[in-house]
């Protein structure tokens, strides 16, 4: 147990003053991509699956549930539906992660990892590394100049955007 | 729109030869937090509130759904439920936050990070700094030589525990 957590500055260091509500960014991901089944098909979109069966099977859906699924990550944008045609077949489709798709695996692999850590007794069944280098994967929370921030260290402020 | 997808190791190069199911550390992950509530609830334990009737508010949910995630956060292991009294109170509780409750900020800045990227308008309502040196705060995944690690670079093998 721990009592270290983030530091709220200026206006927020009076929580009762304020609450993220919908324009959080946790709440609008979650919005997205908060089921169990959405997220199942990231991953497998990660692994490079890209055909309805396969989806549906690797994933342990019904064909209902993936199908209503997959049409969600297609409008809101992480995959997108193209055609493809086999010889003497007729027309089906393949979904292809966008670069919003791929921008999850942060968050995909940063779950995997907790997973990994609480969830299983040998550390979780798969092992992630750099192709290049052979250097084990983690997910890190860092700083622009390279720190390790812990959850103690993380100052939150409100965003000014820069008008334009 | 990407074909670039993880690397796929030994025997899992053949997909139609595997799937994850039930032990994926991502879809046993998802089974605790993959509820926008669940996963709200411990941002407001990230941000340090602790009192049942400020997390119902804040995340804006209703108490019966609050007190049911709150007793499964507890449940899992993510939150602590500890009895305190004011003077002249009769005892309530607080819910404070494990090491594997605080292990989830990866996962949850992650989801941040990909919310304020693609589903707001002007990067999002927060902004993270270090507090120690003031620097933006990033998720980012890297190997043990510090590379970043794109998801074309990711190699995925099968997990050989050693024996004890």
């Amino acid at each position: 147990m721990t009592t270290d957590t983030a530091v709220l500055e200026g206006g927020l260091a009076d929580r009762s003053a304020w609450s993220a509500r919908d324009r959080c960014s946790i709440s609008r991901a979650m919005q997205v991509v908060g089921t169990r089944s959405a997220m199942l098909l990231m991953r497998e979109a990660f692994y490079g699956t890209r055909r309805f069966d396969d989806f549906a099977s690797r994933v342990g859906i019904t064909e209902a549930v993936a199908a209503k699924r997959l049409r969600e990550l297609v409008e809101a944008g992480l995959l997108e539906r193209r055609p493809y045609q086999e010889p003497g077949q007729r027309t089906r489709h393949e979904y292809l992660l966008t670069d919003m798709g791929r921008d999850l695996v942060p968050a995909a692999l940063a779950l995997m990892q907790w997973g990994d850590r609480y969830l299983s007794d040998d550390g979780g069944p798969l092992t992630l590394r750099h192709a290049d280098c052979g250097g084990r994967i983690a997910v890190h929370v860092t700083c622009d100049r390279g720190h390790d921030v812990p959850l103690d260290q993380l100052a939150v402020e409100v965003n000014r955007p820069t008008r334009h």
